[in-house]
């Protein structure tokens, strides 16, 4: 018998989630996660927590969270929006602040979300084309549209933009919302927190799973003029008024508090990172200059795809992208100094072993 | 200068969170949380979690915390979906199972979140209202739509239908997807999730929230056919991978797993039920037969607006809702004992103050 109930259904392109081994001894540098755990005061806000207060809603105006992030920005808590991970304050943005019939615009390497969600709510997009050198051309933002989202630091490129440049992309797009994802930016890219304040249509995201090593608690924050954050709560409570649990916000003020862990940690991915990337150009490869966690490299004598299968039955999990223009690049996760050791040996030891053949 | 970039806004109605009071010596029966704490387990799970974990993102396909769901339902894991809370997982479905150019049905009298949706998503949707007797007549359900909604046991009537009800409404609507909405199921109503394996068509959703005093960790859940429940995935996927933490994980399939302090739970908030009816109907109320953790009530001689603003200026918080036909009901979270000894005290002091005006 056919299922006429079928025909009610969405239509969607199934998706199959990264893979993640069960595998022991593994080295795990596939999904910018931070090699360190997060900090000391986060177990101890997990430990003290009172499970007790579980039974009650969470605070849906997340009073104490929102003033510790504001006062980490140096903004007031209405300036400030929570969600479940950085993914749910993009989309729901997304669904605030572009229902033009105007395209939306973003670069045509970067984060594989935006196209999706795109299609999700059917917003229009075009794309621009990164420079040969992966760099996003501000001059290219300058035609009328309905939004634009820029990554910065972009991925999986790794590069960022500074001041100067989001200062032009905000002169260029007075007419529509400006949203800045900074998932990465902790790691030496420039913020545009401090810009929220001048322009009132910009909005910039971020999240707590890279560098306050919280990816398994989901949460992800917006900043931006109090209209802006007013209409992305106001679309919150249409959908799902407490997206954020009790714990979540314990444990992300305790986060964002220890400024001296977050500074220390930061510096301690950034430092393996330079050397990482100095040992790999020492081994021929090509590689961008990161603000973020992560490397992105290529190299002229390899193909990218080969190496990343091979480290793969090496137990060192990297990513590879079968994409147009970056499909002979890894992105290769900063680690610890030990995981990175044995990513190196294993590198050199296929770089042997392809030479030896 | 006019601001242009507002034409990209959604439009939407603010939305205003209900009263959460931050005053002490509060009898608080507004919200149907559970006058309980959780399960011992859960405090367990919490204070033994390694938070050194949570720099990984969690398990995206939740295999434990399903496992545990689908044991408990005598389901399979493939039969469970988990979310951010129950309006998570509904909205998701709304998304996902919505798309059709007949509206969708639903009571007048019931969840106020689905209107909302249906207005967020552009779903059409028509109710047909509850009889005299504030019950769901399922023959209203027999003309074709595209998809129903039914909360059982529904909010804020109390009411709940029994499984002749639930195989006529799924006879009736075999070209379209039936949600059956769970949330209060478990103080006695009865729970279709067994229905999931003869009809494929069927989506049961519940939450933590309520009978098991998770309502600060946000879980909830969805049990359907394997195709429903892969379609579900699917939508989630495009939107946000991980929307369960993995603390919430942990403290999810503890809380299930402890099957002896769940029905103590529930066996104690159902016996002080009863009690309240009986006592409310000693005063004149007429209550609602609930199969679910509140009271539904109303009185011939008082303004239940009066009684409920009287109430809050004694600090006792129950809900009332200016919404057409049941303006003259009020509806009573079931709280501890002793909270509810107050709640009646207070009650015999407003009759007596009306009574001697």
């Amino acid at each position: 018998m056919e299922k006429l109930w079928r025909r009610n259904v969405r239509d969607i392109d199934p998706y199959v989630p990264g893979e993640q081994s069960k595998e022991q001894n593994i080295v795990k540098i596939n999904a910018n996660e931070n090699p360190y755990p997060p900090s000391p005061q986060v177990q101890k806000a997990i430990n003290d927590f009172n499970c007790g207060k579980l039974r009650f809603y969470p605070d849906a105006n997340a009073t104490d969270f929102k003033t510790a992030v504001a006062e980490f920005y140096e903004l007031e808590a209405e300036n400030v929006f929570l969600g479940n991970g950085s993914d749910d304050v993009l989309a729901l943005a997304f669904q605030a602040f572009f229902n033009s019939d105007l395209p939306i615009a973003f670069p045509d390497i970067t984060y594989s979300f935006y196209p999706v969600w795109c299609r999700l709510f059917e917003i229009p997009f075009k794309t621009f084309p990164l420079g040969s050198d992966f760099r996003i051309n501000p001059e290219d933002y300058r035609a009328e549209s309905g939004g634009v989202v820029i990554p910065n630091p972009n991925a999986p490129t790794s590069l960022g933009e500074g001041k100067a440049f989001i200062e032009k992309l905000m002169d260029y797009n007075r007419d529509c919302i400006v949203i800045i994802d900074e998932a990465y930016v902790d790691f030496g890219g420039y913020s545009s927190a401090e810009l929220v304040k001048k322009y009132d249509n910009l909005l910039v995201t971020g999240s707590f799973s890279k560098s306050r090593s919280l990816a398994g608690m989901r949460i992800g924050y917006a900043l931006g003029s109090k209209e802006l954050i007013g209409i992305l709560e106001a679309v919150k409570n249409s959908y799902n008024s407490y997206t954020v649990s009790s714990i979540a916000m314990a444990a992300g003020t305790a986060a964002i508090k220890d400024k001296e862990y977050f500074y220390t940690t930061v510096a301690k991915v950034i430092t393996t990172r330079e050397r990482v990337k100095t040992e790999l150009e020492a081994l021929g490869f090509e590689v961008l200059d990161s603000q973020t966690n992560f490397l992105f490299a290529t190299h002229g004598k390899y193909s990218m795809r080969d190496y990343f299968e091979w480290l793969k039955g090496q137990k060192v999990f990297i990513r590879y992208f079968n994409l147009p223009r970056i499909d002979n690049y890894v992105r290769i996760t900063v680690g610890t100094n030990e995981e990175m050791d044995i990513f190196l040996a294993k590198t050199r030891e296929y770089i042997d072993f392809i030479n030896t053949k």
